[in-house]
């Protein structure tokens, strides 16, 4: 049917009008009276040309070889085909809706794994969970019930309860932190009391602030719950231990007699997990529902403490890898999204001849990438993207390693370094994601408003990253009080080097300081400082100069603090400079960042072709600098940098920028992510947004009728009034 | 009755157990074990008497005297009491729900006005909106339909339109951006073809891109739009005008023959507006819907354009100083709530005597606002609220002063400049406030994230902000391009001083750059500027010295940006330099915003307490100095601060934050944000976070049965598996 003429067309309902134009816009109309036509198609496929090196190459090494991309290709293939995995809709959902269909997503995950029967099915199930990219009730029945009790249950434990978890007879989430009580461990009021006679705990909430608040999959999904809860036997408080408690019964769901628990109500995000909150009024458990792999409490009582208190530290360790992995995941996604749309959205035309006070139709206008200020919100993040993606390495390797030795040999000594860098880069790498994905929105104007861009969902699902898993600003200060540790282990150094004893035994043996992701900290605390060579002896781009300067910026403000510290204990050091420490630590984190993304291009250069290499260096030489840019005034404010520096930095991100726009398409292309991971009108691969935001708004919810929620009582009287027809 | 024991106690439905516990939770449980027992209503009580100055006093100096602040005490008591206002579970609406029951706020808000028969009417009416907190479906009917119609309508279409739309007998939006344009009014694609035969346009949609895209109650509720169009007639085209379009039928609210319109679908904040799209096939109007006051097409189709075409930009600054007004009450309305929640939470004690591993009870922890980073974060933002409600307050009576002054004599000349500067302000103090959303929102841990701390719908519904009336980057240029101009003019002015002619004539008259809020740029252009003699000659409080730096380090940018500029275009030299611009722009409005705030505590200070006067103070420095911390490159690169004043300068911010930690709460008090307006578990008067916490939760959506969404189909029958009773 064609676009019909006014006059002789009958008048059909709402909807099928709707969809008769959706079927007909495409169709290009014959009086087109501007010049303007857009075919964003194009543009993109354009973009793809004009790259300088070859976009599959990168991804197969960003997914750790072609078999892995393809694996991840096969996966991507499989989820889309599946009408259970249908993202369909999904933005214009209530909630309900949406914990329903993510728990069905879920349920559905272990079949498909089956069906495509590959070699590893624990990482296709991973692989199809991140392309699901959207938390569930389950999550912490498998991200956090199941590894606990593998972790701390004792072995009969462990062999009644991974089974019944397996077949989802029970569904688990963990209950730590309280209404009152967050990040300080040590202030959690819940408590379980040993009852001798019966062999019983009895877990109670003693009050409001005790309430267990937060817990995913609590408020509606879970039948048990790991509780941490103070253990009390013999009249003595051993502090936060693990239980597993039931909360609701498997026969109907109701709560458990002397259980309180609820979902916590919609949040920013996240709201396919149904948080909750929890309380006991004195439930009796049994003694064994404590978990006891490390810690015993024996039938009478008495109490067996853990043989090595830092263990699970560990898994903190390995936690906050992944939420790195995340970050650079998130990353990513947003600037994928962005910069798509940013490379077919066009925008006025500075440049325009036309550019005054003018009637004559207007030209084509600009694609929005070619304005200067859409590369430098773009192209950095992209570059972030890499760096994170190498630092998430550098940590997996790093625990490994921990894991493997501490195992080995009982060698724990490298965890107060481990759990201080994973402390900071999880802070570091979350923050600058939250905010890169709010750039990436910006970037996108009016349309990164919407729901079907993703980007508004993708904010809200990932802007928990920088609370959970330890507060980030508390992290920071982990990171501080390790800094501290290693500056003063190396005035120590010094001074014992000058001859000088006496010196205060610090907490950070000495040999442990000259090792590690710090020990930059020692180099340059002996001597005299001097200023850069970056731009004069050598090139701006020289990597072995940018991170003298980055390790020059973190030390400079650590050593400065630690002298300002005094012998002050560290607490009270910290508390007072807070703000400062939190600097430095974040500055510390940008030069192990930096350190781990030029060392893993710097490895990888050989195995790629020259003209990825050459982009990859340029991404390199583009995170430093525009990083360093960014935060200009460590840099120059005790000479390190002089301004005429500066000025060469800021010159050099945007020639950098120029070298990287012909790039742009074929470097989010290397990330490999599948439109149906995406989800996003703005960020297809094809590039076809005018159309898809059409289309899409068409289910819209509201458009299901053609008058408003509430019209008949609250409009049609009125606005039948104003019916007579206009004499205007 | 009591909080019962296990064993005697029958189970009763999920619902009864929670509302039961709920009433039972602030009796103090009699096994209490732990110390750190909270008082988060007697916590923020202290603090209040803690203040220095007369929070009263303050707040009504903010409304402009006493009167003004208890008339709104008696609207936000009027509001608080009809049930049709009523806020409750407001978050835990679904869209349809919350369009519905703001719309019937909206409604009722005229016999609310009517029955409190205050005197302003109109005042109490906007009052009013402001404490309903959420834009709806007639926003752009009130907001810009009736506003453009009064505008540029000619007194015929005036007297029509605007009675039918006072008794909403027809519902109006305003549809300008389309699918494929936005900023750029000129690329506009939807036509009004004049057929002088009929008498009548003819308005299309072209393209796919032409799609009228975002009008606010577009998407169900309005009947009418104005729509802009490009004019055609006798085969010319003139460009956008304005057309008065029915789009749905009054009778059933069908669109109309050759409509297309629809909801855009859910955003990531806004929702209760339905943002909607529109397309025309050839809908025939009559010659008279086109908006006549200022450009005329006459019977014939001949063409009378406007007599001045800037006229319009003055409703532009207008709308500006209301979005910084705006974004003076939200920055106050998020650090109200984070201040409060900040106060009254306790979280670890790092000076603790049990820091280590113990096994002890806890002690009271610490508030969360005494940690140096709270302060730190909230401070500055709650000075930035003063600031930006002073500048609100100058750009407002700038603009009636040229109002005034071009009406009674015709003179425009100090648009370029109102021009230059509500554009800078609109994009730096929106930009500004979206960022301390957020930043409060982390201050407040993981409750800032629950949909009850209302920090979500805050930041959703305030984002827009930085897109709407000009997305705030190519605003940041319109101030560019003012402020290339004006050091145009000042170099040849200088030129002119040095007796050297031919320098080329540039577009600001030299003498108007040497009044208006630019003219510090002539200042320091002459000679060598001297270094600051801030915290050296004077001290770092002195706020003249502490302009000096602002404004100088705005001239460093700005000339330097005209010096490389050269005599090439504007459009040319700004699109090359892009991203400096942006930053000179900004640093212009810094400027322009201390200038103000100081001003305006200047002005005050003989009129209040000694008390007072000292605290508003110490807001202008905190504004000042970590405003200067958070961009401090810009102070010191050219060496205008030395090293050791950048440390100085710091040092200043931690004791002004020590300083102003005693009247955190009265400061906060003295913004007069009554709780219903606030609506945030977190931020009320009486400080009782927790309690109202956990009731507000108890009315969750979720929590209106026992089981999840989809709990039979999917869960039910591997859970009842999982039935048999735990043997450990």
């Amino acid at each position: 049917m064609a676009f019909s003429p006014v006059q002789g067309r009958k008048e059909t309902t709402f909807n099928r009008v709707v969809d008769e134009r959706t079927r007909n816009l495409q169709r290009p109309s014959s009086d087109l009276v501007s010049a303007n036509q857009v075919d964003p198609k194009a543009d993109l496929a354009r973009e793809r040309t004009s790259a300088t090196f070859p976009s599959r190459e990168l991804a197969a090494l960003m997914q750790g070889g072609e078999e892995e991309l393809k694996l991840r290709e096969r996966i991507a293939d499989a989820v889309r085909t599946e009408p259970v995995f249908s993202k369909k809709g999904k933005y214009f959902m209530e909630r309900s809706e949406l914990y329903r269909t993510t728990l069905e997503k879920y349920l559905a995950l272990p079949r498909l794994v089956r069906k495509m029967g590959e070699k590893s099915p624990i990482a296709v199930g991973r692989i199809i969970r991140e392309l699901i990219d959207e938390p569930g009730g389950l999550d912490l029945h498998l991200g956090m019930f199941i590894p606990t009790i593998q972790g701390q249950g004792d072995a009969e434990q462990r062999k009644y309860w991974l089974p019944k978890c397996a077949r989802l007879q029970c569904v688990g989430t963990y209950a730590q932190t309280e209404l009152g009580h967050g990040t300080y461990i040590r202030g959690l009021e819940t408590t379980a009391t040993y009852d001798a006679e019966k062999e019983e705990f009895i877990i109670h909430s003693p009050t409001l602030t005790s309430t267990k608040w937060w817990p995913g999959g609590m408020g509606k999904t879970a039948t048990h719950a790991i509780v941490m809860a103070r253990l009390l036997t013999k009249g003595k408080d051993h502090g936060p231990h693990a239980f597993v408690v039931q909360i609701r019964r498997n026969e109907d769901h109701q709560a458990m007699p002397g259980v309180v628990v609820g979902d916590m109500g919609p949040k920013m995000g996240y709201n396919a997990v149904d948080n909750g909150f929890l309380r006991f009024d004195h439930v009796r458990i049994s003694r064994r529902a404590m978990l006891m792999k490390h810690s015993i409490v024996e039938s009478d009582g008495s109490y067996q403490p853990p043989p090595v208190a830092k263990a699970s530290y560990g898994t903190m360790v390995f936690v906050r890898s992944d939420i790195v992995m995340n970050a650079a995941l998130y990353m990513k996604k947003a600037v994928t999204i962005a910069t798509r749309y940013n490379l077919v959205r066009r925008q006025s035309n500075p440049g325009s001849k036309n550019s005054g006070q003018g009637t004559s139709t207007p030209e084509l206008e600009l694609q929005v990438i070619d304005y200067q200020h859409s590369q430098r919100t773009l192209f950095p993040i992209l570059a972030k993207a890499f760096a994170f993606h190498c630092t998430s390495d550098f940590m997996r390797r790093m625990y490994f390693k921990y894991e493997k030795l501490s195992r080995a040999t009982g060698d724990f000594s490298s965890l107060p370094e481990l759990h201080a860098t994973s402390s900071g880069l999880k802070a570091y790498c979350s923050w600058a994601t939250k905010d890169a994905i709010e750039l990436c929105r910006l970037s996108c104007g009016g349309q990164g408003f919407m729901a079907v861009s993703g980007f508004g969902s993708t904010f809200g699902n990932y802007a928990p990253n920088a609370t959970y898993e330890g507060d980030n600003n508390v992290l920071c200060l982990q990171t501080a009080r390790y800094l501290l540790k290693v500056a003063r282990a190396a005035a120590e150094l010094a001074a014992c080097r000058r001859g000088i004893s006496g010196a205060e035994s610090s907490e950070v043996a000495p040999t442990h300081a000259t090792s590690g992701s710090a020990r930059y900290l020692l180099e340059g605390s002996g001597g005299v400082e001097l200023g850069s060579r970056l731009g004069r002896a050598v090139g701006l781009r020289h990597i072995g100069e940018l991170l003298r300067a980055y390790a020059h910026a973190s030390r400079r403000q650590v050593l400065e603090l630690a002298r300002r510290a005094g012998t002050s204990k560290p607490d009270h050091a910290i508390s007072v400079d807070m703000v400062a420490w939190i600097k430095a630590a974040k500055a510390h984190c940008e030069y192990v960042v930096l350190l781990n993304f030029a060392d893993s291009v710097s490895d990888v250069k050989s195995r790629v072709s020259a003209s990825t290499a050459v982009v990859l260096d340029r991404l390199v030489a583009l995170h430093a600098l525009a990083t360093m840019e960014d935060r200009m005034a460590d840099f120059i404010e005790d000479g390190y940098l002089a301004a005429e520096q500066a000025a060469a930095v800021r010159a050099e991100v945007l020639s950098l920028l120029t070298e990287l726009r012909p790039d742009a398409a074929a470097l989010v292309d290397s990330f490999a992510l599948d439109d149906y991971f995406l989800n996003s009108a703005l960020g297809a691969h094809d590039g076809d947004v005018y159309q898809r935001l059409f289309d899409e708004v068409q289910d819209a919810p509201f458009n299901a009728s053609h008058v408003p929620p509430g019209y008949a009582e609250l409009l049609h009287a009125r606005l039948v009034k104003g019916a007579v027809r206009s004499k205007l």
